[in-house]
């Protein structure tokens, strides 16, 4: 079976569309502002999708593109404005940021109502704490689980490898599976025999940034096998951290790249401009004590 | 190889010993409030032997004693009026509290900058992330990384399995393992097949609650085995989630129970309060821009 992320991006878009159209009726405006720094091409690809889903939802985006020199005291700068604007509900600062800026200032000045990437520490202890309520969780992870609720494959006791520990994308993703149940394994760089581990999975995460790291012999028949890997083959041919040639034989199912992880990215940064939106909105109308 | 964990504390004292009294030379006074709710036995006798310990390193140890009925607003207010004391650099409120006190709530009116326990989300987080630069972390994974070192046993590369996945010893744990370069697997309640797990372990940490729940049988020949547990046996006697009897000449180094992790997560929360005091008193010398 191919898990197909990009139809079930588009499957979710009506549902969003509706949902910005109510939000609009009673006066609200999501709004979501993008931050790149200097003109990584990936970075670049990136926040045009993000800026043409936005579109396409009605959610209303704003890109603010800077040059590869800009300061670190001025990013803070366009940062705190977006802060303070109350029509603003989501921020997010795409990242990697060129070597004169340290991410991890930049992170934690967005303001936590404003947080839509979820990177901010309070957010990912939240979530590796498994805690109540609503916050938002890095993009990547929450589509995936979106991805495995809808084809209804249910992490509860199942074996998840995540290959790769990355803050971004293995370490939350861990986090999320092991909050639903899963018995997770973390590998990286340093793990020894990775096969080992990898054969062991029911299922497998792969985001490692390496093209085709992972072969179908590495597989555990019938495993569901998730590549975030967005990567370039020799030929300059866009390939996921999976060869999928040999590993769809063999896996139960399997997300194509591209088609599969990135879509979902997109949306779940959508939902969660909405989620913040609502969050946003409803604390002015409803004051929280 | 048995890892005397009480041995190593009490190896550990004499220079935190000695640094207490250099920080009474500059007029600076660590000072720890433990606050206990109601009357768990097992609660009691953490508080006497955090108290015993301050004591004995020169350490000022408050005790606030409040009954089983203690209300969560009469909760929020002693801690506030901790948050706004001065001479006060780290306050720890004893879990379990009683069912009408919400312990996320507690947890996180704690001031950060005296958040001694390292359970506030803030401080999950960069442990999560593997930030840089010093935060308070669990007491217990803490004191076990500890040993691990003392005892020249370095995780990188290696599989550690955690048994039990708490957000106060089993999550941190694999955290700081994963951080300091190991595969980390984390089991739990709805793990299937639990010894195929703890049977490729090269560290097993073992954090259930349940006595005996690991046997030599579920260890490989040579490993690491953490025990955390502090259980009763059906003659009532204190016993560790691990079956010593039957561990010890398959483990290649094990910790007893009593006498093991207990003692190293006490000695962990001394240097915490030490670290706290010198962060807290730093910045009164020199503000930070």
């Amino acid at each position: 079976m191919i898990i197909d992320g990009k139809g079930l991006s588009n499957h979710l878009d009506s549902s969003m569309k509706a949902e910005v159209k109510a939000l609009h009726k009673v006066g609200i405006e999501p709004k979501l502002v993008v931050i790149i720094v200097g003109h990584d091409p990936a970075s670049q690809i990136y926040v045009r999708n993000k800026h043409r889903k936005a579109i396409k939802l009605g959610i209303t985006s704003i890109i603010e593109r800077r040059p590869e020199d800009f300061t670190q005291d001025e990013l803070l700068a366009l940062i705190d404005q977006y802060n303070r604007d109350e029509t603003v509900h989501g921020i997010l600062v795409q990242l990697p940021l060129p070597k004169q800026i340290d991410e991890t200032a930049i992170i934690r000045a967005i303001a936590i109502e404003k947080d839509v990437d979820g990177f901010r520490p309070e957010n990912v202890g939240k979530l590796f704490n498994n805690s109540e309520g609503y916050y938002p969780v890095s993009c990547t992870p929450k589509g995936i689980m979106t991805m495995l609720a809808h084809y209804q494959i249910n992490p509860k006791s199942q074996h998840a490898v995540i290959v790769g520990d990355s803050n971004i994308v293995g370490r939350p993703m861990g986090a999320l599976l092991l909050n639903a149940g899963a018995t997770v394994t973390y590998t990286h760089i340093l793990t020894k025999d990775l096969p080992s581990f990898t054969r062991t999975a029911d299922i497998l995460i792969v985001a490692t940034g390496v093209a085709h790291l992972v072969k179908g012999t590495d597989i555990k028949p019938g495993a569901t096998v998730i590549d975030v890997g967005m990567d370039r083959d020799a030929n300059g041919k866009l390939v996921g951290d999976v060869d999928f040639d040999s590993a769809k034989n063999v896996a139960g199912a399997i997300t194509p790249v591209p088609g599969g992880v990135g879509p979902m990215t997109i949306t779940s940064l959508m939902q969660q401009t909405l989620e913040l939106t609502k969050l946003a909105t409803r604390k002015t109308l409803e004051p929280v004590k």
